[in-house]
């Protein structure tokens, strides 16, 4: 692990027999398996794998990414929640990468679609859920503002997520994460698409609240 | 003039005494001198050959910008109001640039400050005045989020202009611009700093829009 | 809607069978249903849905946009006009996605092509039809000047449109972008291929054009 | 105050007497005043305000950033360290930035200076104060490598600052910014030579561990 | 020489002593002496340099750029004329550099001033004039459209100078370097504000007209 | 035609049969035909075509450039040379394009291939033929260093074409642009890849020259 | 030979058929067949090639480099060493490329895997490893950070090589670039990905090192 | 020691008074002083401190950099050669810089200047001397092709050295850094105009050399 996170299999680039036997691998030495970035065909061969060798594993597919469960595997569960936040249906994969990270290492999840800054009244409305939650993970591509604002609505941690949505000048996530960085509220920022990163580091400051409350230290 | 805008005067590289010339020229010639980008030495030549040559001139300086107007001006008045909006104090240089030429144009102005993205809700206390505008221009920096929000609110056009007010990595109005660019809802846009061109462009709609108030065409 | 702006369905990156659903709801729904970015799989399954379900529905391929529009579809009847121009042929599906965004909106289209900047006569032939126009789009790649051109003949709004025409440096549309923020004349500038959002900045103008004719406010 | 972050002055770009007034102003209203980037004709205006106004006011000055603190000042004593790492000399100055924030909101600080990555030994020396702290911000120029290397050691958030302290390409801080978002461990990063996003972060974090271990919630 | 090109003193970067002594030994020694990039302190110095040496030097000194020759100088006179084309009076001192060249070198040169391609008409009125030259040089800053409408409207070869006298996105000059690689007609282009290697190259051409035309080779 | 430049049919984006076509009618009306960046199916599908049609034609393919050329056409045959070189295999299809755009306006093309600047003694054993050539086109990729040491060895004008065949931190022609742009003797340049106008440029040049030869005007 | 270096066959952009051909004519005529960047296509025309025609030759394939070897071929044996360092997996297939080109040369290559800077220790352990070498060649991604942090554990020369194995910002190679240019420890630095440049400026390093071991000059 | 090397102190940024003590307590506790980018002010101050303090030491100052040495200072004398060799007077301080790193570790410094690449044969006519080297290292700005052609002409290490001595695209060191980078033959790079890596980087490698030659290993 890094940082205490729990590793991720990373498809891109990989075939869908090295994914399969690799996650298989993961499933059975720790318990789960968490696999990025893969696609339909990565998909087809690590169920068929599954169903073979550990056929009652729990799989959580959202978009691209995949989280698998053994039967008998012992999740921490950490008395903390994470806010994933999007600004439209783009920035999805994004956020569901982020949000598998953090239901693997024990977090609650609260996830808040489509509430882009275009439409202030749909964020207004959920204004509460954001305060609710101990961190807040916002990926929003295009213009990248919504984690501006969403920070200028509460007052824990806000990490941004650029997204490369757009087309044009900027529109490789770049106008986002410039953006991001220029922001007149206070938040940070990982690099663009990055939704592992922003999971993983949603995970150590929510570790630490859990930490803090669970026994005061 | 450019597309029926009066003509500026651009102080930045030229002298105090060129200044002062150009601009008692102008308002000898065409009734009114519009001086952009001055400095106070500029300001101060400017002032007291005014005083010499054309003492009963009233004087309007906004920032660096100047609009000097002949007691005997018959300046146009359009029936047609542009909003001028501002993220922060930093924009306001650039917003009084876009003013002034509004202003000479004969265009009534309705200036709305310091309602930044990151506070909500002095900008939604100001949707009544936005509203009832016919054109709105709207400058920010750093991440230039607010021609966006804007734009959210209301249904007449927005232009936004980039503003060149922050630091680090796009902190020279290219995250600003980039971000507008990049906007999910309907904006056009001008150069970063560019306050002459959004008031010239909002004045060409605002004009049409006259036009056809009080002609029908 | 955004901003009073018909929605329309982006077909980039959705299946076939996803934009033949969509569109065939939008009709169903609102009367029209206006599609982008779509391919030759996207137009087929599209057809072949509407022959099926809305069999006597007005379809208008233009280029890569596409607006299909139902038989007792109660289209508004702006009095306005926009002058669409292209410098070239490969301007033109940019053009026509602005172009049926403002037929959707209920605008007349002034379609006027071929009069880059390189045979002046071509597009000084033109001039009245450009001056009768109440604002006009101007879609231009490679060095993007036609939209300066333009604007110094006529004396309503402008809008520039960047195309991603070119190769080399600055090819991607990043010459023509540049070259239309630094424009020597008034205008403003969406971004690179953005035809729909040039459309859409035209209705907003158009549509404040119509209303002080028709109501006079 | 900007998400329960007290407030800064930017002396940046305003005159030694406004500055003065400004921070008299904050330390009589709110009990301290914090001013950043700072130079010595701001400072000398200031203290000489001071003496005059607030005479038993305690001040702290690091580098280009000072915080003036009213002698009944109740500050609030939070239950949280931040460690504060830097590369070299030159990182100085935005890391006392942070610092001073921190201080400010009531954070203890453990300054951890020149453990640059050249020198691993001087780094590793350091291992046990590093994860001591409940949060660490790290501030490197040049290559920014330091951030990576620190996060590779402990298991607590990890803020990266770049600082523009280099030459030739990517030595505005550039590179250093590319390097943090690239890292290979888990970080998040704010804008180049931004310490007080840095430090405004790492207090929301802290702030919530604090909230935790003193009432559990 | 370079390639037959009379050399040239840089004064950016030498003192006025330095450019005074260069000056007066080239006009020793080879009969004239050009001097760019000079500011009034280099004039100065050199101004007083020749009149005590050779007080009987012909001084030509156009912006920042002076020619200096000597009484008895023999220029040659190629049978050949460039014309040096400017879009508006920023473009002049580049225009000067490259004109200067080609006097010195015994060219003809047409200057033709403030014919910028937002008022066609002016450039339109010169067509004549234009087509009389060998070859044309033709500086434009902003969006430097210029070059490309003149290669429109001649047949003889252009080469475009890109000039920085814009700001924001592009203003540095790269807008106008962008847009004439771009450039939809034929053309070539040197680097931004290079009048000197402009006004060389076409020096190159005319010369080898001038010998085709007095020797037939 | 441009500027007198025979038209060239881009392939680039155009179907076989599209090609197949366009240049059949250029064929038919103009006597030649000239199509640049076509592919082996552009290739196939205009060989079949021209074999039914104008089966006598003589076709000239270099690269992916293609000259057509009726059997009864009647070339213009101008007096002078063009010099094209390359530093190494891959810039040949630039080169080519260059050519025949030449060879089609009546050149005479002498090709000097494999000259680059890391084996200096082949490029001096061609001095002679530089020499003799009335203009020289240079295209180069990687550093694209070879144009300036051409012009280091000439008198005569050198346009130089920048090639996108390296790959890295400038490798897409970026590298060889700048370094063309900031030689250190004198040339022009013309867009990454862009034979084309190279050899459009030295065929304006050369029929000027040839003008004078011919006519001594 | 380019410097003493043997001759290398790039496989990228040559069909397989001209790939084998090549190779068999190298290794007929030099002894030995170097070919970089190939893909598996190929690499099987290339292994049924060399079975028919020279069966016995010794083939050593690491990633998409490969090395033939005559059976008599006669390798110099350098008394050289040079340890070759990668990051992590996806740094390997440069490292390979920069590898064979050692081996190729007589060098003793000792490489070092997977000692990235998020894992201090796995590279402390290597340290003798890295002393014993002559030279080091250090192939690092995402922020390239490895060769600072070796060139602060060892005395002898070490080149950096920055692969293009991140995503986002900077992913592209850039970002390890730029860090490794901007080292705060002393390296030198080839293009990313080139292994080949930085496997043969080794070369030529341990070369001399050898001529100055064996003849003492 | 950074890597052996011996330390120098950057003037950049400090006082007089700093760099004169820095100074002197590097003479007296490592009998040698180096100093980088100074200006005439600290050559002013450190020259007075040294005759109050240590009047025999012996100062070598080149351009902006200076070495004084103990009287009795024992400097290795290293049995190596370094060529340092520039394309013109610009790329002189950067040389400098680099030949005294080497002239203090104790090398023999052979300087070769003005051989850019516009006049081959200056260069060419130094080919012996640049064999006779060990190592060379090549500034050069503008499009920084020397490095490139003397790596053609000799077979030992070249460092290239892009300085930033141009104006307009690239002119700040990037058009010579990506050219280096680019070079068609073999060769290492340092950041744009860091001379003091150059020359460290040589001492290193020619320390090796001379470890070699002496002592056999
Ligand atoms: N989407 C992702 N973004 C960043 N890192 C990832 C991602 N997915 C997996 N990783 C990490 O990348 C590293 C290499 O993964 P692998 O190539 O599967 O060995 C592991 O440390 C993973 O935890
Ligand atoms: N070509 C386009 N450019 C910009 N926005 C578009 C384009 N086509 C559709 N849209 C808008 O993009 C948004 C998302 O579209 P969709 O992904 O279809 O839900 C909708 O609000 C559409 O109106
Ligand atoms: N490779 C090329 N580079 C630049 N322009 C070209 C090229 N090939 C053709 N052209 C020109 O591009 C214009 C449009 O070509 P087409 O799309 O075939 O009508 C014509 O004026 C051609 O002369
Ligand atoms: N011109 C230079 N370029 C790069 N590093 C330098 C330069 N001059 C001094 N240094 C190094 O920079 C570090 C910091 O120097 P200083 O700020 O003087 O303590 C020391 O390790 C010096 O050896
Ligand atoms: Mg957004
Ligand atoms: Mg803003
Ligand atoms: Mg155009
Ligand atoms: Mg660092
Ligand atoms: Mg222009
Ligand atoms: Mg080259
Ligand atoms: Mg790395
Ligand atoms: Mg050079």
């Amino acid at each position: 692990t890094r940082r205490g996170i729990p590793e991720a299999i990373l498809a891109e680039g990989k075939t869908p027999e090295q994914v399969a036997s690799l996650a298989t691998t993961a499933l059975e030495t720790t318990g789960r398996a968490l696999v990025t970035r893969l696609e339909d065909t990565h998909f087809a061969a690590l169920e068929e794998r599954l169903e073979e060798t550990v056929p009652d594993a729990a799989v959580d597919r959202r978009g691209a990414t995949l989280l698998a469960t053994a039967a008998d595997h012992d999740r921490p569960a950490l008395e903390a929640t994470v806010a994933i936040v999007t600004a439209g249906t783009v920035d999805g994969p994004v956020a569901d990468e982020a949000a598998l990270i953090c239901v693997d290492a024990g977090l609650a999840v609260d996830r808040i679609d489509d509430v882009g800054v275009a439409a202030l009244t749909r964020l207004i409305d959920q204004v509460e859920r954001l305060r609710a939650a101990d961190v807040a993970i916002v990926a929003a591509g295009r213009e990248g503002a919504l984690p501006t604002v969403v920070a200028g609505l509460i007052d824990t941690p806000v990490i941004g997520v650029p997204v490369s949505s757009g087309y044009g000048h900027g529109g490789d996530g770049e106008a986002a994460l410039a953006g991001m960085l220029q922001s007149c509220t206070v938040l940070s920022v990982v690099n663009v698409d990055a939704g592992f990163v922003a999971g993983a580091q949603a995970t150590l400051i929510a570790r630490a609240i859990d930490g803090a409350r669970t026994s005061g230290s």
